[in-house]
């Protein structure tokens, strides 16, 4: 199957130049200063494994390769290829020997998060990463508030189980206020989300 | 950096057809019955997912992608991308919330297995997962002998070091006898590593 990224998205380079969106901010404080949720979490991850806390990596965009061309003396390129849909979420590793898993999402809405940001595969997977015992959950940032949440997967779960019953398609605010926990945003990491894990999962 | 894809040799889909190269095994019982190493581990970790025994998968190929064309109607076409040297392992994920990371590698060598199949990258990484308590191993296929071992990634480790000391740039047969365990091939799961797992670690 082939997918445009993700949700008919377009593909963007992440090396937008930093501070062109933070004019916009209203709290300028320790704000997104024009990064992405992406780039604030490979910046996290990068401090994570400079400082031995964790060992977290992003998974590489998964791409279908068609044709691929040998030019001699020069390194091989890809001239057809497709983005796949992905089977797992995002980003996974390990921290004190424990297996750690998230994905990370944000939304433009104010009032409630899409459910729509995650696609059945990826529910599967959380769903059999915490039958395994493993530390599942997901990062959910409101762009407009500059808000970045953990939600534990089993919460995120029977948001899930709610829509495929019938029930609304989104997590009002409300909801996340009361399951989730705010992560405070800082300077480095900027989203400290092992902190949450210590206190959540008691580590 | 790009690079060919790895250490030069072009990219084959995989989608060779099962029993062409059965033909010249010389052991054909539950042998590999011209499946690659990767087929054989996706299978088994199809095996141990639909069982939930573990939750393993094997990581996209890393690729940086340069051009993206979006025709309407139709799916993003990548029409230029590069490989790039991935900076982990291949293959991680979770048995009973302990990190589970490995890498598969084989030779077509019957005396030694040489270290050129591992780079700095994926050394660094696996030292980085031993030191935060996950489970680091590495599968090593020795083809013409259709023999796999489970190496811990400490004796890997120890190797590498000699190595970067001045020593060999290959792991001896007999090296591997004594530190590794030879995992017995059968036909689902394939190459049940987990088991091994169980035995090493204690689990």
């Amino acid at each position: 199957m082939n997918f445009n990224y993700p949700n008919g998205k377009r593909y963007i380079p992440k090396t937008s130049v930093p501070g062109v969106k933070a004019k916009k901010l209203s709290n300028p404080s320790f704000s997104n200063r024009g990064m992405t949720l992406e780039e604030d979490l490979n910046e996290t991850n990068e401090y994570y494994r400079e400082r031995k806390i964790a060992v977290i990596h992003k998974k590489p965009t998964p791409v279908q390769i068609v044709q691929v061309d040998y030019p001699k003396r020069s390194a091989a390129v890809i001239k057809e290829a497709y983005f796949k849909q992905a089977s797992t979420t995002d980003y996974n590793g390990v921290y004190k020997g424990k297996y750690i898993d998230f994905e990370a999402k944000e939304t433009a809405n104010v009032t409630s998060f899409p459910l729509k940001n995650f696609h059945q595969h990826q529910i599967d997977h959380m769903q059999e990463v915490v039958s395994q015992g493993g530390i599942c959950f997901v990062i959910l940032r409101f762009s407009k508030q500059e808000q970045v949440y953990f939600l534990q997967a089993k919460h995120l779960l029977s948001f899930w189980e709610r829509m495929k019953n019938g029930g609304r398609k989104s997590i009002t605010k409300e909801e996340i206020e009361q399951v989730a926990v705010l992560i405070p945003l800082g300077f480095r990491p900027r989203i400290d989300y092992i902190k949450i894990i210590d206190t959540v999962f008691h580590l």
